[in-house]
């Protein structure tokens, strides 16, 4: 986790933009601004939508990103948006990251994957790079410094995944307790020993971690532990001194910079906090956007709205700090 | 889950066959066989292998499509193997799945994917095509008929995927009993009210299914329960009587037909068992390959030992219904 905590130090900046492009947050002209050229790469017009939006979504983040790559250390593209688009979709997703790491940002791929032991391993590539042939190169297609990873097959699913972290000098998150109202059905469930579901699975994330401490006291498996749950956060920051959190729910979802504060160890580090449509869709509470501006003059309006969001986040959190 | 149940007593056969590639699971040489095509299509030279790779998977899942569609009823490409090759492999996955289907048969997604409410229906776009722009026209990219579901992060989860399923006549696969060793670690935990995690899951499974009840008896929401646990998949059989199961870790992983027998409801329906690796592995058994083989020489003979293992697959189930 050193990586991560030397980028969010160099910024004094715990914050990360989750990059969730959805059709609704794209100004419209900045999508139809693409059509011709996206028209010659397909093969049929059925096509030609998803195609196009996949583009725009490139184009979006690739605003955002240049507006807040010396501000902000690191990204989040959620997986789920762009595959909702198929495979081309997922190409952007890939040269997002790419684009974003070119930028100095830690990327930080939200696919929340999760499979058992040799299929565990084959998306743990996504960390160490495609399989090499004998004697070849190694290929990384993905461009990730961070995976995020769900607990619910155990040890064997998990393993693979700090083995590829380890040797790429990478990181993964494991779901502990998510941000979302319907989370505690089962992460919240009393076992007979007295402890919760995601009090069990936090000492197994704390122990998985184990061996891969870095130089700045943090494991490599870090915990996705939402700003929606402020008293268990603050319990889990006690129970698990050696992992790094990710703390979903901030802004839109309704965690304040107060709820997060107990999150955070003694020195203001162990956690970095994640906006989303806080900052991507900031353009549309500007009151500045109109229908008549040109592709090109709404990016700049979300860019320059992205870039705002992005310094009142980071001043809203070190207020608390 | 008509539609799989009605392609199941079709073929009187109730198995999948998990189309997972991996580098050692394809001839060598049908691999070095697409090296002067692939070589035109990449951007660089680093991209080569992953390319290639790719491209192999697909002539090899087409070969054993072909072998087997007439016997088997459907397949379950798993997402990661796919992914391990990193854009240009997720392309190949939705070209399996799209040539499966041309085949007749139902393809089954194994993604297990989860996330909160917003991010789950972004990825249940799986299930019901791209998001179609107003008045566009729809369409699928993923070509596929059901997809497996983590329950981790509970009902809000899990209810966009219903919805899509509902939406499009199609199904999904949630997570309950997992067949690798350590999915006991959460699964089997004690909670207070008596019963284990996975049953409190087989509960909400059971319930999320409610109201999708199909005219076989059926919801469109079913289950994975790994063939590796016979007790708990005979007792949830029991718990569980509208959910259809589909019961990994037959062969490679250890379970037999015995112990899926009591998986199956008293009209020898309700389940679905999957093997991959005893499958699309078997030319390696047969003692017929020689490197001195042509790829398509090679390839014959994984279609050959592939349509073999299904047949001895469907009469080892058939013989204990």
């Amino acid at each position: 986790m050193d990586r991560l905590i030397e980028a969010i130090e160099a910024t004094q900046n715990p914050s990360v933009v989750g990059l969730d492009p959805t059709e609704a947050l794209v100004p419209p002209q900045v999508v139809a601004s693409f059509e011709e050229e996206v028209r010659d790469s397909v093969e049929s017009e059925e096509e030609l939508p998803a195609a196009q939006l996949a583009v725009a979504y490139f184009e979006f983040n690739r605003a955002i990103i240049d507006a807040i790559a010396d501000l902000v250390p690191a990204v989040k593209p959620q997986s789920a948006m762009y595959e909702a688009l198929g495979p081309a979709g997922v190409d952007v997703y890939a040269m997002t990251c790419e684009y974003a790491r070119q930028q100095g940002m830690y990327v930080l791929a939200d696919v929340k994957r999760g499979d058992i032991g040799s299929t565990a391993a084959a998306y743990a590539h996504m960390l160490t790079g495609a399989p090499a042939p004998a004697g070849g190169a190694a290929y990384d297609p993905w461009h990730v410094d961070a995976v995020t990873v769900n607990p619910y097959l155990g040890t064997d699913g998990i393993t693979p995944f700090v083995d590829a972290a380890s040797e790429a000098d990478k990181d993964l998150f494991v779901l502990v307790r998510t941000s979302n109202p319907s989370s505690s059905e089962l992460q919240m469930l009393d076992l007979a020993d007295g402890a919760k579901v995601y009090e069990h699975v936090a000492d197994l994330v704390e122990g998985w971690g184990e061996g891969t401490v870095g130089r700045h006291g943090y494991s490599r498996v870090g915990a996705v532990v939402g700003a929606t749950h402020p008293e268990e956060g603050a319990a889990l920051r006690e129970r698990m001194p050696r992992t790094f959190f990710l703390v979903p729910g901030y802004g839109a979802q309704g965690g304040t910079a107060a709820d997060v504060r107990r999150m955070f160890d003694r020195d203001g580090s162990g956690a970095i906090v994640n906006s989303s449509r806080g900052i991507i869709g900031a353009w549309k509470r500007t009151g500045r956007y109109s229908e008549r501006m040109s592709g090109e003059e709404a990016l700049g309006l979300v860019a320059d709205a992205a870039r705002d969001a992005a310094i009142a986040m980071r001043d809203d959190l070190r207020a608390v700090m």
